[in-house]
């Protein structure tokens, strides 16, 4: 799905990354982290997929709610377990939207 | 991959998408335009992934960049095409990229 994001300013985070052969309890901790971010104060929405590689973007109205999320106690364990165990890569890019424009049959 | 950006600020366009049934030229015409981008000037790098939604993120040096390639010729015949045939919807979002950080093993 492509997400219904209001109209710019707005934040985004990309999240890239590179997954381990490990794979015990990352579905259900993924899941549960889309779950838990859509009900944080300013969570706008966010896309995902993964082929080789995982791309997820999350939008969000400012800064503080990205660093609200970050700092989320739920959420704080899974980053653990991702450096830990799930991930061997990924990077965090935090992005102002300036511009957005689309097309929808 | 993950994209070896240099520090930021620099710009990042993400693009996400729905496919079409329509699959003519889309996989030649996909590589040829990242085979493409990669020479302009300006380019940092690019990640894609699809499942049901595509994400292709590419990232720039500044805003001039992102406008040379959006009006490429190459790459106008393609966005034609895209509206025309291989897309059902697509979002594309202009994005300054203030802070990144990420773990590698």
């Amino acid at each position: 799905m492509i997400a219904k994001t209001p109209k710019p300013p707005y934040y985004a985070v990309i999240f890239t990354s590179l997954r381990s052969d490990q794979a015990e309890n990352y579905l259900e901790t993924a899941l549960e982290m889309e779950r838990l971010a859509a009900l944080q104060k300013g969570y706008l929405g966010h896309e995902t997929a993964r082929e080789d590689t995982g791309i997820t973007v999350s939008y969000w109205q400012d800064l503080e709610s990205i660093k609200n999320w970050k700092n989320q106690s739920d959420h704080l364990i899974a980053q653990k377990m991702g450096r830990e165990a799930w991930y061997t890569a990924y990077k965090t890019r935090i992005c102002l939207v300036e511009r957005d424009y689309g097309f929808e049959l």
